[in-house]
């Protein structure tokens, strides 16, 4: 399997995109890795990391990057030669099998839209988190994708949800869950309001109904569907939240004694650990679903053993066949059922 | 002052709310509490508690109450002698100062929507949830009145979360954040995207610019405006993460040695005061801001203790006069800034 990796991406790029490449290829056997960037640093880092040889190591020459700071509509115009077009333009052209784009978030959406397409009958792709709860893990998407989210975009989002919960959680059935203000089906906004009745009635989804706020880290299901917007604020408030947790609770305890002190040190870490895998870049990267190719975006602050881990699922994706699970699934509900809510 | 309380309004009524009734007006001199409700089970309180003849405390019959699963529209068209309505009609009639709700809190917004009407200039009411940062307080609104905003809302929101924060933090000029999926101004939804320009040349807001979901528990500004929908799932997320992380860090240390135990035992205090704080209901109650009429909103689970906090914090805002200061704020901004964006 061959994945692109776009290795100028993110605040340490290149070094430590091609440090999780190295890691990644020395893991896996079935991995290779193509660094598409600038190919004199990434040559360098290879050499100085002695892996200049490596033959599921290869480099692929693009000449721009587009920074954190740049709007990605008209960075994607301008910069056609950026790492990140090019390396989604590998996955099109069938050089490569899947991409993993640190970085910003809005380019890497735009570039995977402009450059891979949407599947049929998917009209926006979705950010699909997974999120650590108290039962294991639940997917919630969209995790900032699509901001304007229609009821036939959360209803595309409870079909890919889905499809991908059953390949990452090994369920054949998973629950899905509408996020919204209350449990009862006359709550909400406009938005998923309209949408309520159509999963209700959708055979292929197992609609457990709607989920409050609470039940994402309760796992009360597996699959939670939201608009980006309300997902995004909920994953940056949580980081947010969780940070906020470890120093109001090193404020109380440093005001303690010993034994406080000591529970300090003891918690701080799991809290930590939490704070780190809520944050989906942080457990590698979230896929991008609806896309035609599998299509990973990690964090700006992404060091070498988060872009092993995209790499790795990204491999696995590909696979696992997310894509034709979603193609297959979709073109089925089409046929069904095409009167989806506007 | 006198304040009406729905004694009939949350779970442990009416025994909960008419002891927060007594605790108030023991507590403070200038409050007189109505408790409205089934006048034979309060009295009868009254009497247990031997406050039969405390001429701060009296009783106004009310013979129907609204249940938590009730639809609030049909049931306060259907009950209209029940608690909610008619301690709202006290404030309308001028007999009361300000209504403490606990409760459904659709019912208490119909019923205050209703019953007291909109301040002039005022489209929607907002839920204001004061929450803890680590700096201290950041009024949230808004939390659940109205999951469907307009800009129009969203700016009205900046001018009444304005005036509460001066009364409620005591700074003459708080900054105002639009929550947002980023910072710069070309992020986020057609509603923000539309709301940042009008906020940006608004005289009287200290207008920070967008905030992000992070910036919640962070503290970076002293109001935070966003729609209902997205406020309402950000607060009970923060419950159920709290929650969970509560029981995570348990699960972590019960398997650890003496040390880590003795941390639980020290650690988990501090995490369950902070998610009673987190919860808006568990300060006594969130204002309602917009109907002409101070209206707090207390949790369906409040105890004697919340019931007089909301009590005294409606006893305060009604002194300190919120409903003139943004009566005179939104009837300033109407006079020179009336081409608000719909």
């Amino acid at each position: 399997m061959k994945i692109a990796v776009d290795a100028m991406g993110g605040d340490f790029a290149p070094l430590e995109t091609v440090r999780g490449a190295i890691a990644a290829v020395s893991e896996h056997d079935d991995i290779h890795v193509v660094l598409v960037g600038n190919e004199k640093q990434i040559f360098e880092i290879l050499e100085a990391e002695g892996e200049r040889n490596n033959s599921r190591l290869s480099v692929h020459h693009a000449s721009e990057v587009i920074e954190m700071d740049e709007h990605p509509g008209v960075a994607l115009r301008k910069k056609k030669d950026s790492s990140i077009v090019v390396a989604t333009s590998l996955v099109k052209n069938k050089v490569c099998d899947a991409v993993v784009a640190p970085g910003s978030t809005g380019a890497a959406v735009a570039a995977a839209l402009f450059g891979l397409g949407r599947i049929k009958g998917i009209d926006r792709p979705t950010i699909a988190t997974p999120i650590p709860t108290r039962k294991g893990i639940t997917v919630m998407l969209d995790s900032g994708a699509n901001a304007n989210s229609k009821p036939k975009h959360l209803i595309q989002g409870a079909i890919m949800g889905t499809e991908y919960a059953k390949l990452l959680l090994g369920k054949d059935n998973p629950t899905v869950g509408l996020l919204n203000i209350g449990e009862e089906s006359t709550k909400g906004n406009d938005v998923v309001l309209s949408t309520y009745p159509v999963l209700e009635n959708m055979k292929s989804i197992n609609f457990y109904g709607n989920v409050e706020g609470r039940d994402i880290p309760k796992g009360t299901v597996d699959v939670v569907v939201c608009d980006g917007f309300v997902g995004n604020v909920v994953l940056k408030f949580a980081e947010g939240l969780i940070t906020q947790c470890v120093e109001l609770i090193k404020d109380a305890i440093m005001s303690g004694g010993i034994f406080a002190k000591l529970g300090a040190l003891m918690v701080k870490p799991a809290l930590k650990k939490l704070a780190k895998r809520l944050d989906y870049t942080e457990n590698g990267g979230a896929p991008l679903l609806g896309v035609n190719g599998v299509f990973l975006i990690s964090h700006g602050s992404s060091k070498a053993k988060e872009i092993k881990t995209a790499i790795t699922i990204g491999n696995d994706l590909v696979k696992r066949k997310i894509i034709e699970h979603i193609a297959d699934r979709i073109g089925k509900e089409g046929a069904n059922d095409n009167e989806y809510a506007e």
